[in-house]
């Protein structure tokens, strides 16, 4: 029977992960930004010299990793010991990796998924007044290793 | 030629709206959560009582919106004057629609689609434990209302 | 039949003040902390010289007033004209006033008790190495001007 | 002769604790929120279906604890291995009792303390539209495990 | 006779502008970051490709403007209308110059200087490695316009 | 050949620590604001009573340490284990010494810097109404213990 550990009695409440002990654990997250043709040109000719929207992109996710546990209320603080956040050009949009690391007693699985989806969002921000047809199309889990429960990757012919 | 309002002589900036007036300005975002069916059980079946699972998403979502300037790099604080997010289960997943309003010099699409992206970040973190196949499938922006560069609504027949 | 303004649809959201006017609002909470002897034996000779507990309370309480609606989850983001902490030493402990100012569409009675509160929280830590007996024994509202729902004050004879 | 610990050569200062070994510490604390009958009335039939006040208030208050460094302003930051917010309607009112735990070099009093709080002003703000009345009564220490000074409980009787 | 507007009846407090009307201001602010020979061959050769040292710097200042307020205990909250901070590699380090604009009851001078000072410590962080000589050597207020106090500039012949 | 560590492949990211071993780390770090004449004057003057402009500077200092990761990018989140900022009036200024200390993979010299910065931005801001012609002239570390990379010292004659 699934359980929702984040309950307790039917109230939620910050799991106690005081028994466990600190493990090495990474995770990796990707997000997908679709681009409607204008917006991919204006990424292509816009913000040159000393900066680009991707840089402001990256940094934004790099950030907002530090700022899981403010955002998800039932995330404990988690001091990370790495972040990237990584933003490709594709076809027909930007496609954004991230992966945050830590030696603590639990997952850092949100931290990838929440650098990942800011850079996202800071992508839209920066293209948004090109073209409101903008889409974040797939914002998940890549893979999980290190903890308790063992390592996990995503189907890897699912990967794009 | 399309051009990046938030880059000045190729370098990030947060543009300058002091001469605009403020006006009352509205935007609403969607955001889809796909849930395997061992996720959509346990939402079912979980936080029964005092809370559940939605509840807490949705609270999450209404505070990041509240967070939009700091996570977003470029993006003006603005004093939002109302926050709504609704979570209901459809038959595969969460879809989630959040909207927020203010009277200022600037919009807030920023600050809809930051709300519906954490609360969709909150509905992954509660059922990661019972399912890594959760994807956050689709952010977008649905309307956009108030503002100089007028209204702007997503294509209806495109709404699910 | 009384009515829950922050519930619509059985669901939390931040109230709509869009159709508000702005308009000039005050309110004034109070707090008090309830010291043991020793405590107040500790605070009477402690930090001598460039800063007492009772000044680190003070700014610890005005700061928290602007952290108002990051800490309670449906209060508006709104933008403070003054805030004012009062601290002062009364037979058994300390007696914390505080004052918040805006020009806005909503009150700010949770920015009064908030900073109230942080200042008490304050003067808690500062002493709680000499006595674990402290008490915060009363954090209420002494008055409330300005707004559509007219002007309030707390019976005057129970004002301590 | 008792001592600030916070004040050294008379200045606020945050205590070194790097001489200190990790161990596991908890705290419990417990907050008191008086309702006058109108707000007891609607507590009771109010927030019905999805979430309902106190939801609101224990997740403001399991956040809150995470925010306890950036409140007070001599706090270590710690790295809370769980939160547990309780909230209860009791004949004149709602008590909320609120734990925290962690493994580090100081304890979790005031993370407790400030989960109390904090839950206990978002039931005052969540029904202040019902009742200006109500009075948050009594906030204190219930206990304190672990760290060299030893395990403290409050006097038991006392204890409502 | 100089006065602490900060301070009455000898206690901090923060200032109350509620009597003041709203008007448009501007502050610029400078700071001069002094890098020995590594450190500025560092940053001639180091960040190539997608960001560069100074973009970060940027981003970091421009993000620190809408944080000041958390960071100066009396600062008001203020809604920036514009930030604009720039950095530019001069023979002996790096110069960095700020502007934040508001239209607002209180000035925006603090913004600027914040922006500037953490653009300036970022700068320092991402050359530390290289070299631990570096200094900041200079941090002050270009200009301030707007407001009743009227217009001030630095002496044109003292900026460098 | 230099190399930027806080880039990869031309990017910024958050370096990896994950391999290195905690240990005692201190770092400390000094700032230096002039006053000219009528804000040294308004200053001796000033808040007497419960407070002064230097505790006030000194509890900013001591907050904004904890939140060096927030400000400055690629910092890594650090739990300290202490932060002391001590001011001190010299013949034309305020001279302010930071100090703080983890046990952790990574140093902490930006959390003293950061400390040092952001206590004189405040002192500058309790007496920017008297004198517009402050300048922090001087941000700079003084020494750093512990890590790898082994001890260090600024030059002693060097040290004002």
């Amino acid at each position: 029977m699934s359980e929702l550990t984040h309950f307790k009695d039917g109230a939620p409440h910050m799991v106690d992960v005081s028994e466990k002990t600190p493990t090495k654990r990474e995770a990796v997250a990707e997000a997908f930004v679709k681009l409607p043709k204008e917006a991919m040109d204006a990424l292509e000719h816009g913000g040159v010299g000393k900066g680009d929207p991707l840089t402001v992109a990256q940094l934004a996710g790099i950030m907002a990793a530090k700022k899981t546990s403010e955002l998800i209320p039932l995330c404990h603080p988690i001091p990370l010991s790495s972040v990237d956040v990584k933003l490709e050009r594709v076809p027909d949009g930007v496609r954004i990796v991230s992966s945050a690391r830590t030696t603590d007693r639990t997952g850092v699985e949100m931290e990838a998924l929440t650098a990942a989806s800011v850079a996202a969002l800071t992508v839209y921000d920066m293209l948004k007044a090109v073209s409101k047809g903008i889409e974040i199309t797939r914002i998940r889990l890549l893979s999980k290793t290190g903890g308790k429960s063992g390592d996990w990757h995503a189907d890897t012919e699912d990967v794009q």
